[in-house]
């Protein structure tokens, strides 16, 4: 059965998708820690990020700088920080976190429920940040 | 003045160093989230993970995949967790955190504080483990 990551890959179901290239995808987590968190993932389908091929490997976090350095130019924040964890949905995914404090990065915490439009604002806000790098 | 991570690269002060390469370092932090949590720090000192040239930023990362596997064969746990928050020092460096569970990767709570000994045979074992890869 496809993951849950797949099936927005595919647009089985929606997401505030933010920026893609053959091998990547990134989008907003609905049950962001602060404002503008973004999850980047391979199309591929891999469990444990540390089990992707070395280019594979290289190539997402090659994405992903490319995601955070949009991210930081249109979020107001002291910088972007990065956790992947990988318990819950077994298809691996980094998270880009715009941080004011540790506390932002801590996903024990309650995590926000942002209003649609405010995630369509920031999703078309980082959306044109990433095409104009 | 170097940062506190330039004065381990160069040996001016100690640390449990795990792996070294032309231009990465890794060793154990020593007030650990979890037994064998290990940073991996960019030899060329830079601020923030994200400022790193492309290419610096991929080695970095490459660097982190390799230690990150040594850990997962030696040290019980369900994955090896990452984490980027760089509020502290300002030396980029990636937290290589082995998982039981979510709150592993808390770094709002306490801190171990391991003997000397137990850190000291952690880091022969990922020594052992990295270079048999």
């Amino acid at each position: 059965m496809s993951t849950l990551f797949t099936k927005i890959i595919n647009r089985e179901i929606p997401a505030y998708i933010i920026a893609e290239d053959e091998y990547n995808l990134a989008f907003l987590d609905i049950y962001p820690l602060a404002m503008g968190h973004v999850l980047c993932v391979p199309k591929k389908e891999t469990d444990y990020i540390f089990d992707l091929p070395h280019d594979e490997f290289c190539n997402l976090h090659s994405f992903s700088q490319k995601v955070a350095n949009a991210m930081k130019s249109v979020i107001d924040c002291k910088r972007i920080g990065v956790a992947v964890i990988g318990l819950e949905v077994p298809h691996a995914h980094i998270h880009l976190v715009p941080l004011e404090s540790v506390q932002d990065l801590n996903f024990a915490r309650p995590k926000l429920n942002p209003d649609k439009s405010d995630m369509i604002q920031m999703a078309e806000k980082l959306q044109a940040a990433f095409k104009s790098l």
